[in-house]
């Protein structure tokens, strides 16, 4: 069903000072940056073996990773699985009872779709699924 | 410097229920399973792609991951990352100046030798180090 780790997701308050950390001292390859208003974020991605990490500031306070930062601080926001037919995965995790914010996907970072597990589901872990645009399947 | 995301860590109340989660309805399999008494944890292994999910339930109140579901609830509670070479990553992470909790590598699981780094150094995020043992570099 998952394929591998997509990206982990983590929750900043400002992108340079995390870029400077991940790219610098950890030596990371920026592999990606966009604005999704969508989901009212800055998003960066950083290369690591098959995954990402995904640095996330939020465009305001009212938007999830502002409302995420106000009550918790930085840190771990959600972790991400890649799999192949996200359609055929939800249709799965809904026939095995896992409650779903997301019953449909919608549109994720760099033309990808992804759905959100409800963390009641998941003990606490917001837990994201993606299937990436076609042609990204590598990355 | 990093190779893959080792692992992320979660932890959990009790095992049984989050094993059930990741193992039947994310259709994980299950890898490892061990009792860590030095980090006062029971810890499961899942495989997802060239990393691992590991599931973390606290040996008594006062562990490191009893007082982190005392204060947080369950979630997601570090991230791993695996390198070749332990001794050289902490030298460098050292020289640029990132905070550690653990200078010279401790015993982890399955007789890999781990260290961590200071979250104020990485904006809250837990971050642990793995150089897997000799021959289970492949996981």
């Amino acid at each position: 069903m998952f394929k591998r780790i997509d990206h982990i997701g983590v929750a900043v308050e400002q992108i340079e000072p995390a870029l400077a950390l991940y790219r610098d001292s950890f030596e990371l390859e920026l592999a990606h940056r966009e604005v999704v208003e969508e989901q009212g974020v800055e998003a960066v991605l950083l290369d690591v073996g098959e995954s990402h990490v995904e640095l996330l500031a939020p465009l305001g306070a009212d938007t999830p990773v502002g409302k995420f930062l106000a009550k918790n601080g930085p840190g771990l926001h959600h972790v991400a699985y890649q799999v192949q037919d996200i359609d055929a995965t939800l249709g799965a995790l809904k026939q095995a009872g896992v409650a779903l914010i997301d019953e449909t996907p919608r549109a994720g970072i760099r033309g990808s779709r992804v759905a959100f597990v409800h963390p009641r589901a998941t003990a606490g872990v917001l837990t994201e699924i993606v299937e990436p645009a076609a042609g990204a399947g590598a990355h």
